[in-house]
């Protein structure tokens, strides 16, 4: 059975888009996921097709209405239902690594200024955001957390990009890399990389990803260092 | 003068994606903006066109050859060029107003296990995630921040669409939306949306977005609160 993707969007035109070339688009060809999109408008029950309304308390703007949303929704079965929406919890690469694992998913994406709240409850959705930015609607978020999944799914990757998971997996940002040239604009390499010593290049890695995440992420930081007090986690040995 | 984005992209027919359509798609048309790619392949010097190469003290992957895609980036001329990577700071919707109120940005696209760290001071790259996964690579990153960015270009949304940009702004999540059908599966909608008495509405408002941020996002109410400390916001009246 292929993971599957379902999209509940205005604009079915924007996908697969960045899904559809690449490591992804080949897992596409190839019938490891399938990608479909289903239109609210398609689901509308009035002459205009109505989408959407006027908010109630008024204000700017228009809200998608929930009885045509829900029936777009539940046309696609049972499967664990998103709402890319900037009201949401972020998404992790934990919920990522639950979602490739499970058959697939149905991804709502929001325009105007929102979808009606009983939604929510009603169609079960999991509301969720990627990045403390507003957009124009939730479609391009959705081709973000599908990419994050779909390269997680069997054989999607080769063996050689499999190393760039840890990322996240333990709570540090990556170390910084580097490649050849060795010397370039006067600048060379840290020299423990060239030195043959895997424990040495281990250990520098490790250090280098605690002091970057401490610069850039001291929210990560936090956790990393909650999960090595409970011991989950060993700390970097300095000798 | 055009805002003018730039990508910089081993993938340039991922670009303009969701870009082309809707809001975004009719601004890149009228020539609000521009949009160009520039493939760090054309760049390469060697017969094979290499842009990446072996990691210094070894690990699995490809790193991207900072003289290759130097040559690229500064090919772009002066604007601001960000770095997508999972290593950056989280995007913020007030990076996207500057970038917003610019001539433009030059967006740079890692593959691979990343880019070489020499890059970043080399060519002056800002470092920015968008989200805590692990994408295949930075262009549905890139699609997500620029779709921020075009959005809040002069005449860009309609007056109708303005209202959006209250998340975030106010460090809050939005309040719940609701539209018609007043009754919909036995669920009605809050009384005092229906009730025509605006200072309520507006109480009701704050307060379910104060909710909502303290249920999803305790890191966005501190920010909060912090600024009702000093004084930059007012607390909602409670009577």
């Amino acid at each position: 059975m292929s993971w599957r993707a379902t999209i509940v969007t205005l604009f079915p035109e924007m996908f697969p888009g960045t899904l559809g070339v690449s490591l992804a688009g080949r897992a596409l060809e190839s019938g490891t996921w399938t990608l479909d999109t289903l239109n609210p408008r398609d689901f509308a029950t009035d002459k205009h097709r109505s989408v959407d309304d006027t908010p109630f308390g008024g204000g700017p703007g228009m809200v998608m209405r929930p009885d045509v949303l829900a029936a777009a929704i539940e046309s696609a079965g049972e499967r664990r239902r998103l709402l890319m929406t900037p009201r949401g919890r972020p998404v992790t690469q934990d919920l990522v690594r639950e979602l490739a694992a499970g058959p697939g998913v149905v991804v709502v994406c929001g325009r105007f200024e929102g979808i009606d709240d009983r939604l929510t409850s009603a169609c079960g959705l999991e509301e969720v955001s990627v990045g403390d930015v507003v957009l124009s609607g939730g479609e391009p978020a959705a081709l973000l957390l599908l990419d994050a999944c779909v390269r997680l799914l069997p054989g999607v990757m080769g063996h050689d990009q499999s190393g760039s998971d840890e990322s996240f997996e333990a709570d540090l940002l990556e170390y910084p890399q580097f490649t050849k040239p060795a010397e370039w604009r006067g600048m060379g390499v840290p020299e423990v990389l060239t030195s043959g010593d895997h424990k040495a290049v281990a250990r520098w890695r490790k250090l280098e990803a605690i002091k970057a995440t401490r610069a850039r992420r001291p929210d990560l930081l936090a956790k990393y260092v909650a999960k090595l007090s409970s011991g989950v986690d060993k700390p970097p040995k300095i000798e």
